[in-house]
């Protein structure tokens, strides 16, 4: 795997383009921290958009839907999607509107999608799809049926080319502004997971695992 | 206004269906408690998503960015545009890795983008953009200056068509799997906005106003 992308007409950042990182640990690490990906398509020659989980091994995304999903489908057939993470970090408000921002980390990720044959191949996409979102589960459930398997689209994607964008820190005002007395600074945004809600049909002893306490309370 | 989108081959919910939702009031409802949008465009006719702040006016939607930047570029050219927002709301752990899933509130809309000209449209849908992540900080801001105006490019999408995909609740297992002894359940998640971090240039008395303040603890 490459230490970087290199920058193409496809991936280049073209605007705050000092907040643009290339390499790959910066590219995986938000693919890393995110849970939800948008993904877009085509179909009948216009875009489509649409919010899935994934997993990743390496340079490669999974992706998986129902095996006739329309998104399967249609990533089956192309060669060419684009995906996109991002998180939202912070609301930074200036002494104006147009230095008022975000704080974000942003991955966007270029690739043709292959769709995965094979039940092992297929398991190993889906485990890595289910710890990504809910890590330590995978091994507390019971196996996967042939059925599930077989009902399961699943998609690599491999990343060919990336580009990510780091929005942090405090307002950048005009110079002049900063004789404006009005308040300016950043409102934190953050996503965290709360206090476990029991199913209402949990046998007796079902207690929650020391993985899934641990997803308790984590920042994502 | 129609109350209800049309179901087209372009917005039907294929996947879980009875989850969908084409109303224009749920529609309107996610779209307003979201603060990212992801766009999705076509560039050289590959797929591209970019995740973009927004703001809403009836059945219209305002994007904005550098007035050169690309997605503007690509947006004012285009006749379709496919812009999604997607709200987190739980991890859904189920008795099955198949049976496990996501809650989410998630809308999808499809239009055609149209350049805003004209100072006094570019400024209403500048202030309500800033209103929807910011809301009350457009009022507390100077004016606009005129070159800001004309730097920032405006995009007016009209909704032509939507839909909605709600999921909610428990986690919904086969009646077999109830009999397996694992803890199930949902693992709520919430987006907040944190603790003002003051500017490091405030001038003395520029403390925070009540319209600042009341974005503190305010779940988005």
């Amino acid at each position: 795997m490459p230490e970087s992308f290199a920058i193409t007409k496809k991936n280049k950042v073209r605007q705050l383009n000092k907040k643009a990182h290339y390499d790959t640990d910066t590219v995986h690490r938000i693919l890393d921290a995110g849970v939800v990906a948008h993904v877009a398509f085509i179909q009948d020659g216009a875009p489509i958009v649409v919010p899935m989980i994934y997993g990743r091994d390496g340079g490669t995304i999974y992706l998986h839907g129902a095996r006739k999903a329309r998104v399967i489908r249609l990533l089956e057939q192309t060669d060419q999607a684009c995906l996109n993470v991002t998180l939202l970090d912070g609301i930074v408000l200036a002494r104006s509107a147009f230095n008022s921002s975000m704080n974000y980390r942003s991955v966007t990720v270029f690739g043709k999608p292959t769709l995965v044959e094979g039940n092992e191949d297929k398991l190993h996409a889906m485990n890595l799809i289910s710890e990504h979102s809910m890590p330590g589960r995978w091994s507390e459930l019971r196996d996967s049926h042939d059925r599930e398997v077989k009902m399961t689209g699943v998609i690599a994607l491999k990343i060919e080319s990336a580009s990510a964008k780091i929005s942090a820190g405090k307002p950048d005002d005009d110079e002049a502004d900063y004789e404006i007395p009005v308040w300016a600074g950043v409102l934190p945004v953050t996503t965290t997971i709360g206090i476990l809600e029991d199913d209402d049909r949990l046998l007796p002893g079902a207690d929650p695992s020391d993985a899934v306490k641990a997803l308790q309370n984590r920042t994502i």
